[in-house]
């Protein structure tokens, strides 16, 4: 839970309050003949940290753009016609295409009879053929290992291991999952332990993405804050890392220290040389590495490069190269955009190997993860090669995509900063723009008669008078007292055109209205 | 956790011992100069509940297999030349052809432009269409919403009112997953608070399926174990059900009643007599219902009928049609046995609209099930109809796929009983058999010397002899005293024809050399 008025650090505990009254609900032992009862299962009673998860996202905000989606089906009269979600980092859902191979590959292990149709490419046919090998009874319908099938497990190791100029990658350190959300959640649920009857904290950034405050709130665990440092391009300041942690004080057990690069939604790429500050804060604290390295394909700044924390971590030496890092990838995002097939996986190095054993057998329990999901990550692992069939095809989709999403990004900051009051940071990687605004205090005092911080004031007010859904920086923590939004850089770019036209109108009007 | 030896209740509480090693290790806090220090994350502060799921899942026996499977591939000699193994149930590995049609919509929704290919037929490209056409940007590579896709949840909703004679279905009370396991445990983290400083109780039938005993100890949930009664064919008593009640006295506060119906691993099918006592008892204690009902395809017995609870409880009238229930449906089952797809859904009726939303937004941050997996779910509760192109092939593959899984099981249970000290129930449902057999009091010694349950003593000595694998029945729970194992149905006919013969020689050499 971001909490950015009353405090920095925000720590979920329980709240004892809550369980009088659920009590008082499920002492009810009426009969079937009695008066109507109380439910077993109610708001008072259900697991207060789901409750509370609902705070960490913004709801009320998505509640109200469904609202309008379905008013806008009943022909309801509006300043706009079309709902312009502006709010995922979707992109199929924008319109992008799908990678031709891939797509090819996951078609042939679905449906193996096609093995023999000279419309395939042999490379296309021999990925599928390898797959369908490697999985039970030759069918992409039965379950795998928990961690994923062992083929695409190596491949994995081998697409790090090249990604890393060789420093070496055991598969064994490799688990597929669901997307890489599931990962980080799993992972993250091993800290789930309370010692000396405190919980464990996670450091995370302001803003972070919601999926760290929602997955601390639910297991209890306490949210460090450190803020990125905006004037900066958004990059991590070791004095506000220790500054975080010395606030917190004894109220938690600093465990984890999460970092999110290339930056969900502030899209910034961290430099080599940031990169190593981190690790040496963390080792100095004793604390884990969670890197969210979802974007390490998503680089558009020319002058900034994807530096995998392992490689960095490997190459500063001892004490460093030993200390234990989980890394997060998925298909959703780089070129591959395949949100919907869900597939991630995880690296995990120098992990306890007893640790090691009880999160492999606590995702058994689960089963395995969806063996389509792995089949396209074998993909973004294991590309058509320069000499084989579809080299040339998918080099010129991949390139075409990322060349996209790079004009694109420059696009929406362009604009962003011609707005008065508006100021974003140059685009270099991920899939977002993070700019900040200035509002008049008129505004700030509407905002707050309502009870809302002013960013969400302004969305939903951006929201009914544009259509446009944008997610308040608040929703991802900020410094109090500043104001964002995210926006994706997804849409066509004649989408992006008229949805900065829209919003620049809306902005002049809001300053008028509010000055 | 099952423990039969102990006590018939086993309540997992946290092991406040622990938390003092864990914070020992934890306290180090040297610096880069220093002496090498312990892990962040080790066996003594991991997450305790998580450490306890190893225990619940007959570990040793699993890591044997693998390692057995490891040293054929090597070429070390063995009574036997491959493993067999009769541990899951996972139709495709074991030879189960995948429905025509369902592969077909799955591919046509992955390679839209074969819409256009006159090879396909007319229905398949129609619920192609269709499904292709909710998906935002007409992509499965997008994200659905977090319950699914509107148009298969209301598929889905058509199903269950016709599979249940036209009760109304609400596609609302419809949540997607990535198969029944992981929406089952996503259902039980709503019980995950402790009130009055106790935690939730559920009951789950002893023998259960491994499932529910994990994620109660991941949850620190309280299990309440009811037997089920083999004398009469693993049927539902409630006297035992009051008595599971009774002996937990205050330890707990029970809420949930979990039914697995047909049974897993028992494969009983339940009369609808046993259903409405169960109801009964249920609406008595003031429970929330949790019908596992995954397997109702996989009916063989032809005096016995799948009654869904929700059929049952809603013909009952009030108050019991006013009962919270959750019940549960796979892709992975039935005569469709898409298990490494994952797909799922959940109907929860009756449930206060304010845990619903909780539930859903729990749900959102790990954003959507996958969606080939809520294709194949379409295809499941939507499949081609009387006039349709494809009905008279896919009838013919069901009919076919059911038909031999109904001759398998009595195969096996027919050849289990002819085993001396052998006896199965007849074959009513499901996919295995659970035979109870006796062991000499000589082996039974010989078990306890090792520290193993009996029957965890005589499925390593199977592994090693004839590199059958089976799952102990102590895994599962049993009356203290009984030995038990499961067995699937799936592999072919031949196959669990040689399976049998050697179970039985192994059997026979086993009972003269501990007599």
């Amino acid at each position: 839970m971001v909490d950015t008025q009353s405090s920095i650090v925000h720590i979920d505990v329980f709240q004892p309050i809550i369980l009088c009254r659920a009590m008082a609900s499920n002492a009810v032992t009426a009969t079937a003949t009695s008066i109507p009862r109380s439910k077993v299962l109610t708001e008072d009673n259900v697991f207060v940290n789901l409750r509370k998860m609902e705070l960490a996202m913004c709801g009320p905000l998505f509640i109200r753009a469904r609202e309008i989606e379905k008013e806008l089906q009943k022909g309801v009269e509006k300043p706009f016609t079309e709902l312009t979600k502006m709010n995922t980092g979707d992109a199929h859902a924008m319109g992008q295409q799908p990678i031709t191979f891939l797509r090819q590959v996951l078609t042939l292990t679905v449906s193996p009879n096609l093995l023999n149709n000279p419309s395939y490419p042999e490379d296309a046919k021999d990925r599928a053929r390898m797959i369908l090998g490697n999985c039970n009874g030759g069918s992409v319908g039965s379950y795998s290992e928990s961690a994923g099938i062992e083929c695409v497990r190596k491949h994995v190791a081998q697409y790090i291991q090249e990604r890393d100029g060789g420093i070496p990658c055991d598969y064994h350190n490799i688990i597929l999952s669901n997307g890489a959300s599931i990962g980080i959640k799993s992972f993250l649920n091993l800290f789930n332990e309370r010692l000396n009857d405190k919980p464990s904290g996670v450091l995370i950034p302001y803003p972070q993405y919601p999926l760290y405050s929602a997955t601390l709130t639910e297991f209890g665990l306490a949210q460090i804050g450190y803020y990125l440092d905006e004037d900066n391009k958004w990059s991590i300041e070791v004095s506000e890392l220790e500054r975080a942690l010395r606030e917190i004080k004894d109220a938690c057990n600093p465990r984890v220290l999460a970092v999110i690069n290339p930056g969900n939604p502030t899209g910034q790429v961290l430099t080599r040389k940031n990169i190593e500050n981190v690790i040496r804060f963390a080792h100095k604290h004793h604390l884990f590495l969670l890197a969210d390295e979802v974007y390490q394909d998503n680089i558009y700044d020319k002058d900034s490069a994807f530096h995998s924390f392992k490689k960095v971590m490997t190459e500063m030496g001892e004490p460093y190269s030993k200390m234990e890092l989980a890394s997060f990838m998925s298909i959703s995002k780089g070129y591959i955009g395949e949100c919907g097939i869900r597939g991630g996986y995880a690296e995990i190095i120098n992990m306890d190997p007893e640790v090691m054993k009880v999160l492999l057998k606590s995702l058994s329990a689960m089963l395995c993860p969806t063996v389509l999901g792995q089949v396209v990550m074998d993909v973004v692992v294991n590309p058509p090669r320069p000499n084989e069939p579809s080299y040339e095809q998918f080099l010129k989709e991949k390139r075409e995509t990322l060349r996209s999403l790079a004009e694109k990004s420059q696009l929406v900051v362009d604009t962003l900063n011609s707005i008065p009051g508006y100021k974003a940071n140059p685009p270099m990687g991920a899939m977002y723009a993070f700019p900040r605004f200035e509002l008049p205090s008129k505004a700030i005092e509407a905002a707050r008669a309502k009870g809302q911080e002013p960013d969400v004031f302004y969305a939903f007010k951006l929201l009914e008078n544009t259509g446009i859904l944008m997610i308040p920086g608040s929703c991802f923590g900020q410094i109090p007292g500043t104001n964002h939004f995210r926006t994706t850089i997804l849409p066509q770019k004649k989408k992006i055109k008229t949805m900065l036209e829209a919003l620049k109108q809306f902005h002049i009007k809001f300053l008028e209205r509010y000055s």
